[in-house]
């Protein structure tokens, strides 16, 4: 077979109305909205809005959706205390998986297959995925969860469960702003494996455990943890032009969080999240990350090969900086990737409902056939 | 788009030694030995061993499997709890995703993706899945769950801890020639799940979760569930020609357990279920049920509809039969589907292991793009 052939890549399986990545030209948009209006005017929860209904919503609209985000966010008290039997090492997005399949079984509709109850299971998971992140985050330190209040919005939240304080703007506009610029990126694995589970008819709860197992991968989900830990290792903004030196260019060019399979100009997420990063850092006044960051990049960007072969920070550098900022620790990142890609998910998996077909690609044997059988006394 | 594109039919993905679905000929090989031969001669033990290492075992390597099958076959207490603590109605397929993804948040080895370590873990997952299915199978009839024996093999462990009794031979034979013939079959939608999520180095309970996710769709697993609630819906041999008369011929000529999407000849694995299915209903001396289905067969294979369009019955029909009569509920059927596609599923994650290259095709935008923002309070 063709090489080629093996990941699928270039291979059209679906039509999509979700998101266009325009990588030639470093453009993102969800519905045909840029990402950067979306960024500097959406909440997290009208990012949602316009990816499952395929317009913005009224503000009636968005109130009510918004109003039922709110109600939706607490999660069965028997799935909490599952949480806390786990050993507390297992990996957080191994918990995640475990979580959301629970939910599915604690939901009377969660074989109920119709449009509208997966529009209404849809929005349960995209409430109790940051509950279940924020609570895993404490029980595995020993602290107890925190309950979500009904007065906050999706992002403010997560950052109260999370640290149990009233959260500030400046961490709600950071988790904000990543929610909404990681919630779709166009058949990225995870959602192409949403949909290949949807295809069978799948449930929702199934397709979305699938999706966490797939994000899970270090090929798809881990990239901005592994960037903040070469960002720990480097240590000091001091340090960074030896580490350029001796680890980038004595080691193969690898910078994790720079270079993208799709973008061959700037990742128009990784600039937004560059803003957000630095104005994280002037008014947190815990700069040294930022500066670690910015000094790679630079160093980068003025280096012939990043430039010949159009290697810019993607959307895992920036973000990286701006989660550990606001107290995201590295290996629970993933975790918050899921919580925006679940906007995206369940929009595909919308979507496949809406004009459903098997999606079941073949092999090819190459093997042989009709290998005589020999009987165990004799081999 | 073409429409064919949609399902990806006939697109090549992968190349794999694994099996070889022959449907013009109505042929089915596991790495090259024909089915029928393994039904005749194997155990499922033997079986999964020849799909995981791509030769037969000898005499000394089978023992050491099936005795390592034998040690592993225990589960986590605490996962029995968690089962223990979950609705009595959760679907038995959501039940076992959720045990499954629990299984790998109490493996130390989850996330150690050498070679070595997933053999170890698809034997884990191989020797558990009987465990976590009979113990649903009683905890949710409010009976306490029964631990395997370690002198029992898989299939009549199985049995064993399902009834809390010594099995029979014949229920033994039955479910070991089950497990042998639902053992892999090439691409189908929830092998090939487990090849996308494992194609982001993800781990083995993500993919094994996720493919049980996409097998327990109705399009996909729950084929031999239907055709038994059809026969119980007859209920007596007597009715089938009034049943064929009116329901078959009278609505769309639909049966289900009849027709292969890739068979066009008998499915090679309904005529060896067939001949089991009888086997029991005389050992057993309970044979309505055979009979409902050997007389429907004969109908459908009399008419004209089922004979220019070369629709047999399939692996689902009989099966039904089989698992029926020794005991196992309609509604848990597709849980013993999983149980032996393990096997396959297993081989094909170590397969894309052996060559791994992400899988993510492409979707065809059919939106606008810059479509110019328009502020909330403007709408």
């Amino acid at each position: 077979m063709s090489d080629a052939g093996k990941g699928l890549a270039g291979v059209v399986v679906a039509d999509t109305t979700k998101s266009k990545v325009d990588g030639e030209n470093g453009h993102l948009y969800y519905v045909g909205y840029t990402i950067e209006d979306l960024a500097a005017n959406a909440t997290f929860e009208e990012t949602t809005f316009l990816l499952w209904n395929n317009r913005l919503p009224s503000q009636a609209e968005l109130s009510e959706f918004s109003d039922t985000v709110k109600a939706e966010m607490e999660v069965p008290a028997a799935i909490i205390d599952v949480m806390k039997s786990l050993p507390s090492n297992a990996h957080p997005m191994g918990v995640l998986r475990t979580a959301v399949s629970m939910l599915g079984n604690y939901d009377p509709e969660a074989d109920d297959n119709s449009m509208d109850a997966n529009h209404r299971k849809a929005l349960r998971l995209l409430a109790k995925m940051p509950t279940l992140t924020a609570a895993w985050a404490r029980i595995r330190k020993g602290q107890e969860p925190v309950a979500p209040r009904k007065d906050l919005g999706l992002a403010a939240n997560f950052m109260y469960m999370l640290n149990d304080r009233e959260p500030t703007e400046t961490e709600i506009q950071a988790i904000n702003v990543y929610l909404v610029l990681l919630a779709d990126h166009g058949f990225n694995a995870s959602t192409f494996t949403s949909r290949v589970v949807t295809s069978t008819d799948g449930d929702i709860y199934s397709a979305v455990a699938a999706a966490i197992g797939s994000l899970k991968g270090p090929k798809h989900g881990g990239a901005n943890e592994a960037a903040m830990k070469m960002f720990m290792e480097i240590g000091d903004p001091a340090k960074v032009d030896e580490f350029f030196t001796k680890r980038v260019k004595g080691e193969g060019y690898k910078i994790m969080g720079i270079g993208h399979r799709v973008y061959k100009a700037p990742d128009p997420r990784g600039g937004i999240l560059h803003v957000h990063a630095k104005a994280l850092a002037e008014s947190t006044g815990n700069a040294a990350w930022y500066e670690v960051a910015k000094r790679l990049e630079d160093l980068a960007r003025a280096d012939e090969y990043f430039i010949e072969r159009k290697l810019y920070a993607n959307v895992d550098y920036y973000s990286s900086i701006v989660l550990y900022t606001v107290g995201i620790e590295p290996d629970m990142m993933t975790c918050l990737f899921a919580m925006s890609r679940i906007a995206g998910w369940a929009a595909h998996i919308i979507e496949q409902w809406g004009d459903n077909r098997l999606i079941r690609p073949k092999a090819n044997y190459t093997g042989e056939i009709n290998v005589p059988w020999v009987p165990l006394e004799e081999r």
